[in-house]
């Protein structure tokens, strides 16, 4: 069976991605049937010649498209297809949302069956991920990283247990930074965690209990809102206007909710891309204070500024010094290592921290120390400037697209940075419903639904274009700018149909 | 002040350690005094001509001894000498239980104040820490695996976003290596952890409510204790002899306690050592199919067997498929990359995957990448027939020097493998008293209350041998021989005096 696999070696296609193909090939033809065993990954390896870690990466592949399963002590299968019923399932498929969690229910794993195959294969450009384009990636640098961290006379040190808190030079590198811009106080600790998820979740962990309130942003990302539910926490949403959420408004929320802490991302949030202008800033901070509010705040997206004036952290504007501020390497670097980072008041630290080495000891050593490598190598300072350049391409490509595809009457918001903008439809466009009919075109995006608080807005959809070229992002727009003015010409032609009829 | 500094570069310690001790002097004889700023990082390594990393590794060095405190936003500085009273932390400080959770109470954070660096500088032989020896780590090995991981086609996706049931081609390996080994059911999947401590807080986080009783080892890994009691678990132990959990008790507190899950390690235990002879897994899986308990098995220490025959998982024999199963690579290979897995029934991994999602999205993929491309490049196995060999002569010093250096009526579990053993000492000796003693002479250990799920045993303490050469164990256990013998002489002399007084 395969026997007939080969591999064109002149081929810019990697050898995982043509051995997966080939693989697909076969099951959808029905070469494979479903329930044939696969080869084991050692095997099919020896056989064709190629790393065992190529051929896992076909298989990984074919199962996260649902065409095969594993069954542990028995091997991989090929799978049944699909009901037809199972298409119902296409607007979830394929997009992660930040940070790799699934749409859907927030917490909602990838669906399996065969379904995914077949929008996925669909979905060539994908608007649904809020994440950094691969392919900015210096893979080349970031392996000079690994290679000096474990030529170095810390190797064993990195390799061996460590600190809950986090890699010590990495926190003396964060706090050092930090005091280079003004934002930690005398007395911050710093907090190593696995990414800015984790820190929500242990914030989440040790400061509510069921039923507390926690004053967040509407629209909000899935992740943050599944760590808090988690918790057992009530939701209140501020709304998020061009300019994020309005002082009056997180006020009056302040006021009537009592929250145990208030969550914001003041800089081109995650979905919306909005950012807090300088003046809302104090006005937030005071109003936080004045209601004796602890301020969370999620600077995940700080670094990616592509144009005008960086703006000072809540963090840094805060004289009390009881603000906590998050950061990460997922978004500015590497989305797969997962190491960010809390500045906050020693006492809170030293809570986390017990609670983190109850949770899973600390965090990756060698990730810390590479990441911290090319930090402090000046790597990551170059790589920002590279991706700040590519990232400029990308959101005016995005923005443009917007003006010359969306239909009359959309709005957008127009960020100076991040990985996402926010469009709104004209009535009656239901995004949700739309996106089915993009996918089938080949593009796809997520509807306001997974981000909502409350009542989600039917007519709104995140727009990710971190994750695309801009030369994507146009065909993309392109496609949903067709999709959308199609459906404005149907409904208003059914609309007219339909006040014809009643006219008789 | 730092213009004093030189370095040795013939010398066989590190560049960071000699900066580190030569600090350390400037501090300690007052050179460097209390309140005194030092130089931030990069300065100083402009300074020495030296990398940023290696003065950072010198600073959390200091700072780990409670040398200096680090202020965010100001820098470090040379903290004020510690109060006598202090000294009465001796038995804590430098002892970091298995997996970083240092001793104490089972969430303690390391003490600071100058206190540790007596200790610590004090205590040149830790039987403290169950983790293996760093001498062992083959770095080169580990870099070539991170060079091959990074120089292949799969690269861009290990840095890219992940899933949070783990990286796919890892996954694949362990279900085929489980399938090799007989273990896993057809029902069964994997999901990849922040190592075994994430595991149980996962488990712990799903099945748990406040209140609910969990069935553990009596004595039991801090760590655990720790995950469950964070969860509000009601933890009822049974006792571990010398072969580990009796089958009779088990039944006695599945009856009588009615546990949501029980928790077993059937392999050279942390912290006594012991392992569940075959029949009584039998019996174990047995009991506890006939009160339909779950059972979690936790194998941290499974491939780490040094002498004798391998016995089957508890998971292996249970043909219902029901049991979870734990794994590591942090006990194998390198403690300070955060990967383990657990094998368990499908649903049960796909809600926890869900939980893990919104806890930390998922686990770092550069380290999984690289462990997978360690285990399947055949030098995992490589490298544990070598820390086999190291483990054996390890082993052997520590129960030869225990049957030599004990004093009589001392009583200690004989293992065939992992990396502790416990010890048990006649009365009227203390263990946690006598530690204090131990430790000024430079050798330290952990005493039962640590591990005590109940009253502790003030005459036990665990001897972990796995981080020290056979040179050293010899040696400590020399230095411990002698400790006990004189406080035994010291004991029954003032016994005598007391009753010669109590007969004048």
């Amino acid at each position: 069976m395969t026997g007939s696999i080969r591999f064109d070696s002149s081929s810019t296609i990697p050898i995982y991605r043509q051995l997966h193909r080939q693989l697909r090939g076969m099951i959808v033809s029905g070469m494979m049937p479903a329930g044939q065993r696969l080869p084991a990954t050692r095997e099919l390896a020896q056989d064709l010649g190629v790393n065992r870690a190529t051929v896992s990466s076909a298989y990984a592949l074919l199962e996260e498209e649902g065409l095969i399963h594993g069954h542990v002590g028995r091997g991989s299968f090929v799978s049944a297809p699909p009901h037809s019923t199972d298409y119902k399932r296409l607007p979830v498929m394929g997009e992660v949302a930040e940070g790799g969690a699934r749409a859907g229910s927030p917490l909602a794993l990838p669906p399996s069956g065969r379904a995914a195959v077949v929008a996925q294969s669909a979905s060539e450009i994908s608007f649904a991920t809020s994440r950094p384009l691969a392919g900015l990636f210096p893979i080349e640098e970031f392996r000079d990283c690994c290679h000096e961290v474990l030529g170095d006379e810390v190797a064993h040190t990195v390799l061996q247990l460590g600190s809950p808190l986090g890699y010590a030079p990495l926190r003396q590198y964060l706090m050092e930074d930090a005091a280079e811009n003004g934002i930690g106080r005398a007395n911050d600790d710093i907090l190593v965690t696995n990414g800015c998820q984790q820190a929500i979740d242990l914030l989440a962990r040790a400061m509510l209990r069921a039923g507390d309130t926690v004053v967040v942003e509407e629209p909000i990302y899935p992740g943050l809102k599944a760590a808090l539910l988690q918790a057992g926490a009530r939701l209140v949403g501020v709304p998020v206007g061009e300019f994020g959420v309005d002082a009056a408004d997180f006020a009056r929320a302040l006021e009537r909710d009592s929250p145990r802490f208030a969550l914001l991302t003041p800089n081109f949030q995650n979905p919306t891309g909005a950012t807090i202008p300088l003046e809302a800033r104090h006005a937030l901070l005071a109003t936080a204070r004045a209601h004796g509010v602890l301020l969370v705040e999620n600077d995940l997206y700080g670094e990616l500024r592509y144009r005008g004036e960086a703006l000072p952290t809540l963090k840094a504007l805060d004289d009390s010094g009881e603000t906590v501020l998050l950061g990460s390497f997922s978004k500015v670097a590497f989305p797969g290592l997962r190491v960010g980072w809390m500045i906050a008041p020693q006492p809170l630290v030293r809570r986390l921290a017990e609670i983190k080495q109850a949770t899973d000891l600390h965090t990756d050593q060698l990730s810390q120390a590479v990441l911290l490598r090319f930090a402090e190598s000046g790597r990551l300072a170059r790589h920002l400037a590279r991706a700040r350049q590519a990232g400029l391409a990308q959101l005016e490509a995005a923005l443009d697209g917007c003006l010359r595809e969306l239909p009359d009457g959309s709005s957008f918001t127009q960020p100076d940075g991040g990985l996402n903008l926010w469009v709104r439809l004209p009535a009656p466009l239901d995004a949700d419903v739309l996106l089915s009919r993009a996918q089938m075109r080949g593009v796809s995006y997520l509807a306001a639904r997974y981000f909502a608080v409350g009542r989600p807005d039917a007519q709104a959809f995140r727009l990710s274009f971190g994750g695309l070229t801009p030369d994507e992002i146009r065909r993309g727009l392109r496609v949903l700018g067709q999709v959308f003015h199609e459906e404005l010409e149907r409904t208003s032609l059914t609309g007219a149909a339909a006040m014809v009829t009643a006219l008789v």
